[in-house]
């Protein structure tokens, strides 16, 4: 193969009761990313559009994830990647993690894919490292796995995949407003109860286990966070207000995209995704920023090439 | 029906990472309990073999949980219950679950059925309420149902039954000291560090996993707690040795059974269960109590009928 476009969506991290644990894939927000040969030796990126990202391998997430494969793979070509950007960054919906995804996945075909995708996850997080400063796998592993991506453990990186229910829609809004991390950090208690610790792993293991079971009623039970929405929720204009009219089309429920701005709702089938949509949009009417809304399936197979 | 007979089984609570939301039901270690209409209405326990407990209903877990039940059903004839103790009072195992989700079928059951299992949970924790303070389902909840019990919430209760992989067997001992539950309770911190919880949710999240794909390499990367284990086990004697053979003989994992002072371990098979039986029996050789060792496969159903 000398050539290869592929879509890298975007993803949920952070799912709720899944904080710092649990990712999901998005399956119609995503980045293009095209991958050629070429005779010098190396990795270059040439051309980005849709967003005003540095070209230089060591400051892009894309150059710094693919740098880290290029020097395990130490392919005898040159490899050159186009970026389309089409997820805005520091929306909460993965937008570097795509970028990292995407060039580890599109090198890695270049090279005659002699790694697996879970094998992928590492590099990629070598990525999210530059602009996290923490090499996390929640957004990632979504992206190159689909499906939800448990993330067991981060010494041994351990990470389960899981298929999502057939019929499970996310609806996601993404408020254009500024929310630095390290504000979304900074909110965060560094000591939890016990008490508070068993109902997050109650409904945590229950999120999983209705995953498995496509139990829609039990997913929906187990959408609330111990941990970081009571804090961080408050930096998040209408928070309440998005979850209220969610709950009110019949949602399952949903919490925080990520760290925030964004905030996701998952539902059963795509009317009420849509009508939860419509409600949202109500809600931000007369905001003085720009929203974004997004109705998508979950994607179970992650990144995908294009014809 | 006029008669019954059942076996009701010991359970494992506080499944390492499942800590106050998981436990497991054991197949051959568990007492026999009769029931029989009577003409005069009203619940009376008629005999008691294999322990020194009192008849008197309201200081029996069987006597609290069968008159709860009572209450609600008001049967117009009466029900005598002999109880037949093979599990040892204070051993971890769910002694007092079991008589409690023993009584609480049996009446169902002559009464015809008219609650199903996972509606008689509620019935069987009155009766651990009396000896625990609290009413505590990760006994009772595995004993009726059978498999792995996963406690989502108990406000509202909210159980999810998992079965368990087909090969998976239980080593259980008990050593013969006694361990007041106050004790047990007293070691606990009431607090835990952000990074310990999401640790234990990783964990939690992936053994439920585990159950649902048979993935036994995956269950016993996860057998590990972070909330009780580290502070309670100082309490059990060569609590690390035990662990330690267990893990050569190429056990799975394991941990404190409920609150102690038995220990349990998973393995892949019976003849690993065996071997860590053997090991553990050496460790014991010279200590100045006794130890009841048990071997058993998970029982997938809980409950039983005897013919």
């Amino acid at each position: 193969m000398k050539e290869i476009k592929i879509y890298s969506p975007a993803t949920i991290a952070n799912v709720s009761c899944g904080f710092d644990v649990l990712g999901l894939c998005l399956d119609n927000v995503g980045d293009e990313m095209i991958f050629r040969q070429s005779a010098e030796r190396g990795l270059r990126i040439v051309e980005i559009t849709g967003a005003d990202l540095p070209l230089a391998l060591e400051k892009n997430v894309a150059g710094v994830a693919g740098q880290a494969l290029m020097e395990h793979l130490n392919p005898d070509f040159g490899i050159e990647m186009t970026i389309h950007k089409k997820i805005k960054a520091g929306s909460g919906i993965g937008s570097s993690a795509a970028s990292a995804a995407g060039a580890v996945y599109g090198i890695n075909a270049l090279c005659g894919y002699p790694l697996s995708k879970k094998e992928l996850i590492y590099y990629a997080m070598q990525g999210e490292a530059l602009v996290s400063g923490a090499a996390h796998a929640d957004n990632v592993a979504p992206a190159l796995l689909g499906g939800f991506a448990f993330i067991r453990s981060y010494d041994p990186l351990d990470i389960v995949s899981i298929k999502a229910p057939e019929q499970l829609y996310a609806t996601v809004i993404h408020p254009q407003i500024e929310l630095k991390t390290i504000d979304s950090r900074s909110v965060l208690k560094q000591t939890v109860t016990l008490k508070q610790a068993i109902t997050q792993c109650g409904n945590l293991g229950g999120l999983i286990s209705a995953l498995y079971t496509s139990d829609y009623d039990l997913l929906g039970r187990c959408l609330h966070d111990e941990f970081v929405e009571p804090k961080r929720s408050v930096l998040i204009p209408n928070f309440k207000e998005l979850k209220d009219v969610a709950a009110k089309c019949g949602a399952l429920g949903g919490g925080i995209s990520g760290a925030g701005p964004s905030v996701f709702v998952l539902s059963k089938g795509k009317e009420v995704a849509e009508c939860v949509a419509q409600a949202m949009k109500a809600i931000v009417a007369n905001v003085d920023y720009a929203c974004d809304i997004h109705v998508s399936p979950i994607n179970q197979t992650g990144i995908r090439e294009l014809i």
